[in-house]
């Protein structure tokens, strides 16, 4: 839940004067997104969602992001459009924050996928990749190896106070996948945060990808390891490997895997399961007791690391997938 | 900001399944209301608000606010309609508690409402009171003078903790009211809560009225007070008297104000600012600090309690309002 800004109706109608969209009907703060504000809008020319950008997301990202999502837009992926203001602009001031009016995208969010959402999944993160790999502009992953180490060094004093021996398995993790972490596989546009919560369905068909504000380039195969931690664990912490199958399945008809690539799910899944793992013991430790969201249970991917610290083959995973 | 529950897509689909509202094409959690879940539905048959109801609106009392509801949208009162289900109920169960699709009211709140806004807000007040006259059921005010009373007992120990001579001051202005407490006025339905957060306006007209969870059977000119509290303050809270004499101009247009109401005025604005500042009291005292509300200052309440104890004219509200 986040509308951690108040818009007041002056303000939004100033704002919107840039726009050509109408007059307002509706103006709704809801309940999507932790990083930013989100208002459901409705005006005389159709339903869209305002954003209002809080402070982890910078400025100076914003042509990287919105500029992205006109490019996945162009080429048939489902993600939001930004509305362009009159003057071209897709991103402009509203309650002192940057503000992108953006395009309503229909559909539900599932809670517990079932492998033909897996599959589903797969299949778009595959044309995700293949969408991105002409766009213009470049991100480094500011969450990948090198910004774990900092957040390693930030948890590591207080990390048993979450759990006794996190602060040593999360110092002997780092190390280990510092020396093992994989070179040369292909490289492109990642999304880097596509959960269950930033996909929606209609009636079993993906209808939608949302929150593109993790997105950069980094390792393709990585995407694929954070999806299969993402959707294909139950909630007791098992792995349903018919879930795997079924997002490995649908990335692969989509866009080949090389053998490299799937050798390296094993440890790409330790790595993404570490990063999930600092960044919620972060906020676990850091977020204050009166704040809006409330932080996510790190244990969850703790649970995670330990299984794919058992993996050596991407076979655990249900690669090669074969046939449909 | 309020959804205290989660449902799931599942849980919706079945839920929906007892209504004639085609698939679900989107369903978020929206940040209005305080006192349960809403979430915006977009349906194939059209857009409208879900609304859970949590603990503090009994599942006795449906039958009072759903019927209402019916009741005003049949006499061309702008407000939420429920939508029946196929076995003929405005109710059901989602997520273990009791839940309602309503329609979808366009407009915008206003943050600082104008003259031209209490006017309109006056007049519609004034039509609610008309059009619930012959509604067939009632609710006693669960917040009317004999409320406060052990609200006073349970916030006097410790009110002096929001501002030193609090509790003294309650506690004497409950006694006070006691006395002065006007009988025989003319009684109704009102709405109770009229703020303007619950109400809505499209292009300076006004075009909905929502949150009728306090609607009672009590003093009608005892909401007219609310409503002079609750819209013709300033920021500063000083009270404006252009916006007074338009909401009551706006009132008195459609329904006449007998002398003795006008008269009890001061008294009922006294009355209902006492009102306000216990129950923000109470809140503010009560409410945990991991809560997803945050509690409304209750010393806005106690400046605006202040001013109505230096009236003792309806004229110092803008009455009589005069033609229009």
């Amino acid at each position: 839940m986040a509308v951690y800004t108040d818009v007041s109706d002056t303000e939004l109608a100033a704002f919107l004067d840039a726009f050509e969209l109408g007059g307002v009907l509706a103006f709704k703060g809801i309940a999507e997104g932790v990083e930013n504000s989100n208002f459901f809008l409705k005006t005389e020319r159709g339903s869209y969602i305002l954003t209002l950008y809080e402070k982890r997301v910078r400025e100076e990202d914003l042509p990287f992001f919105l500029g992205l999502l006109e490019h996945l837009s162009a080429k048939g992926i489902q993600c939001p459009l930004p509305v362009r203001a009159r003057d071209g602009r897709t991103w402009r001031t509203l309650a002192g924050r940057p503000a992108a009016v953006m395009t309503f995208l229909s559909g539900l969010s599932p809670k517990r996928p079932d492998a033909q959402q897996c599959a589903e999944v797969g299949a778009a993160l595959a044309r995700l990749h293949m969408a991105g790999a002409d766009y213009g502009l470049s991100r480094a992953n500011a969450l990948s190896l090198e910004g774990w180490k900092p957040l390693v060094k930030s948890c590591e004093a207080k990390a048993n106070g979450v759990r006794m021996g996190l602060a040593a398995l999360i110092v002997s993790e780092l190390r280990w996948l510092e020396q093992h972490w994989p070179a040369g596989l292909p490289q492109g546009l990642i999304h880097a945060d596509l959960f269950p919560d930033n996909v929606f369905f209609i009636e079993g068909k993906l209808s939608g990808l949302i929150d593109f504000y993790f997105a950069c380039n980094d390792t393709l195969a990585y995407d694929v390891a954070i999806c299969l931690n993402a959707w294909c664990f139950e909630a007791d912490n098992a792995f349903n490997i018919t879930k795997g199958r079924a997002l490995l399945r649908g990335y692969t008809k989509v866009r080949k895997m090389s053998a490299a690539e799937s050798a390296a799910l094993p440890l790409l899944a330790r790595g993404s399961a570490l990063r999930f793992l600092l960044t919620r013991a972060f906020d676990w430790l850091n977020t204050p007791k009166e704040a809006l969201v409330r932080p996510k249970d790190p244990l969850e991917y703790l649970r995670k690391l330990r299984f794919h610290r058992s993996v050596s083959e991407p076979s655990a995973y249900g690669y090669p997938a074969g046939a449909a």
